[in-house]
């Protein structure tokens, strides 16, 4: 008889917002930072108040409901923002460039998943990280965050051809199965092998002459040990402009008193491939750590159009919630390449460079 | 002097936002929800992750103030949101078409109100659902979410005709008086009667033309017994393309081991009638809730175009926050008519299908 | 090596939203305010429900942390929205009139901005109050909300020229040095003197024609005493239009039974300028508070076209969260100026009315 209750309770309270349900366990989380921000190139410079120098401005609320039997149910729901002036960051509603959001209001667009799970594994369904991108943010010692942000991500050549920016971090409308994943896993046994694969869709009608846009997956395997780290991944997107495909690998190794990363991308765009790579390094330094990086990301295509960034940086925490950071980078163009620091524009192989003081504060 | 003190403080804290004042007991609630969906049609279909299959997606807070004197004060914010892709749902500013907001940004577009009531009822002032769709959705098995949601709403006439979609389910610029209401009212005694009348404004200017588009009202009055439930309304609203009218009546009786639900519906557009009935049940079934629905909807307009849809669907209950759960559709069309699952697209007279598998889990 | 570990963790946790990290003390916040309102002017008027008749409608998520040594770091985000539709309010990406969020989704434009702070004063960034405002809401005995929001700011000079309208209120892309400031500082060791800089810009790059649109700057210094207040502020804002300079005087007095309020305003738009002032009192009446304010804004152009408001009214404290209220302005138009009360028009020398009688509830 008591299932029978739970079971009518359960459909009720799907209907019934907020009405009586078993005690909630919501945790309401963010991080807010800020940073004075100088970028300059050979056309245009910007100097001002930016959002994000050390870490992504978001808030976020999340969950998880022990089920019994070893099986968890979670929700996460995460939304960035930039708070030098308010407006939320856009998503994108089918992994291609017709759905990216407008306007400036508040979207889930960081995460926005419902989860079940237990020592086998967790099942993901909505709005996340691509696995193909997590090599990318985890081994760069700058997180792809701020002016110090690996140029792979920033030279991104399927973003360059016009095909969807969206899945080059996360895709909409996904289905994953998760493995141990450290930070983010709704289950985690602690190190050891971990992995993930998503299959997503751009949920285009059937009629449609590219119906397969913005489908797409990934899948990601990597393990943890006591001081190395190593990842692998691989994810390919359909577009109406051409298809991607990407490949990449991160290792990190703790010397103790050095932590080594590295990582090594290779990606397609229909018929054009480019390379990126990015060697780094964190060092506690006093009271904090210091952190450089040095990425490549260069096109196969005549000419051989490269851009290269050097970024050094560090970060003073002022308790573990709380820190205050610096970060200086330049990046070098080849072979008529005009990649330049965001808020500035660079002519042809000329050089662009960015300056971040900043603080983070999470909550 | 106490009193006084109050005044003063009460004063400034509407002007200072988060300053000292009594203590908060604020909720924060929500609904995640996401399925695997196959929707087809003989002109397309989509297969993919959509959001809300079994409950709507939506985060909230909410909260309650015993002033008292048996006088209570209440605010409760809801917010709609896709999960596939983290968007927020749409809300509508002026009860017409030309006020949809748009962009995807998070908008409390599932209610936003204060409230002030006690034994004798309920003020509330703001967006919420009017009264005459109340009967829709609550005597709907599937509670007009997903594939399986009653053809009623779906084919509903006003919508149709280029009438604001947006006061078939909400209301924006309302003023309600409420007694006794179950689930979401701000006082509720438990059953018998129960009733709430609603007046809400487009807020246009008086020198328009149409300045009364958008203006309408309903009221709705209900009983809840032992075994049977039966509730009555009737609403109408003004709009540049013509005046609805919308009667509706819904019952349902538990005979324990099933629960049977019915409705009907008589919509007026212009000069143009339609006329919409469901017949349900809910049963409990093993572990979990079986549940079925037929519904049709005609229009009285040449060749008595009319849309059916049988939906039978299962609801596996993990916990009182989380379910496992599928749900199957079908549609047939007659008259010419071409109504379909959403996600699909179907010829005249052609029939539609829809499948859908998925997990909720409120918080 | 305790200090090396937060250090890792500080630099870990920016970059895991949620991951395991200190306590959190998050204060979520907010004001909810309805009114039934009537406008009416020479040429239209409307009725209807409107939010924020007595306190804007806001929802906030602040929070401070001890950092030790007396160093204090905290964040605060508002969002604003229109309880009577649930649409958020704009926000401004640049301080420009090209740069206001669209579509009605939720930002943080009431204030999204992180801290640092000690008995030497605190550091902000972010989007917040401009210093030259504060006289303008903290002396208007309706604190620039509903009808009988002093007529200095519904008339102020930049926003009806066409400079940005933006920053008469808030400015994004800011930093602040804030001292002893009262009600909404990181640290506030209790009345006297105390003082806000704030330098923000348009964050536009060097290489347009007017780079420096959008940039502007404000002081204010104030003084709190048992009985008096008083506190002036400059400002200064480029914008393409014409360059704008603010200057204001505000100082209550509190004789017990009544407490008087008076500021004057002179503003600068390219070469024009505008001259503005108000007289208010607030007096325990009965219950509660009756509040009463004259306000005139005059340009010096030909004809001295000037608008000038009365404002009485009447906040009834059911506790100190929850307010009834009640507010009647009326509007005098001279030289053939046409202000009026929001949502009515009226025709030039016109006068305009407006009624207000709505609920307060925070939390």
């Amino acid at each position: 008889m008591k299932k029978r209750t739970v079971a009518i309770a359960a459909l009720m309270s799907a209907f019934m917002a907020g009405s009586a349900k078993a005690q909630s366990s919501v945790t309401l989380f963010g991080v807010t930072d800020a940073a004075l921000t100088h970028a300059s190139g050979s056309l245009s410079n910007t100097t001002g108040l930016t959002g994000g120098g050390n870490a992504d401005n978001r808030i976020g609320f999340k969950g998880t409901e022990d089920l019994g039997g070893g099986l968890k149910a979670g929700f996460w729901l995460e939304s960035g923002f930039n708070i030098a002036n308010g407006t939320g960051i856009a998503t994108n509603t089918n992994n291609q460039n017709s759905g990216i959001s407008s306007g400036g209001g508040l979207t889930f667009n960081r995460r926005s998943t419902v989860s079940i799970g237990g020592d086998w594994g967790e099942v993901r369904l909505g709005r996340d990280y691509t696995p193909q991108y997590w090599n990318i943010g985890m081994y760069d010692p700058f997180y792809q965050v701020g002016v110090g942000a690996s140029q792979i991500l920033m030279s991104y050549l399927p973003a360059l051809q016009g095909g969807g920016s969206g899945p080059a971090v996360w895709a909409s409308n996904s289905v994953s199965y998760i493995y141990n994943m450290p930070f983010n896993g709704l289950t985690y046994g602690g190190g050891g092998f971990y992995g993930q694969a998503m299959y997503y869709r751009g949920n285009n009608p059937s009629n449609l002459p590219n119906s397969s846009d913005g489908n797409g997956y990934g899948i990601r395997v990597g393990f943890i040990g006591a001081n190395l780290t190593v990842a692998i991944a691989h994810g390919q997107t359909s577009y109406e402009t051409g298809n991607t495909q990407q490949d990449n690998i991160g290792a990190s190794y703790n010397f103790g008193i050095i932590k080594l990363t590295s990582m090594f991308e290779h990606d397609r765009f229909s018929s054009i491939t480019a390379n990126g790579f990015l060697v780094g390094a964190t060092a506690p330094a006093g009271q904090g750590i210091a952190r450089i990086a040095y990425s490549r990301y260069q096109y196969d295509i005549s000419h051989d159009p490269s851009a290269s960034k050097l970024a050094v940086g560090y970060v003073y925490p002022l308790s573990k919630r709380t820190q205050l950071y610096g970060t200086y980078a330049h990046v070098w163009n080849t072979g008529g390449n005009a990649a330049s620091i965001p808020g500035s524009t660079t002519g042809p192989n000329e050089p662009s460079n960015g300056f971040q003081l900043g603080m983070t504060h999470s909550f």
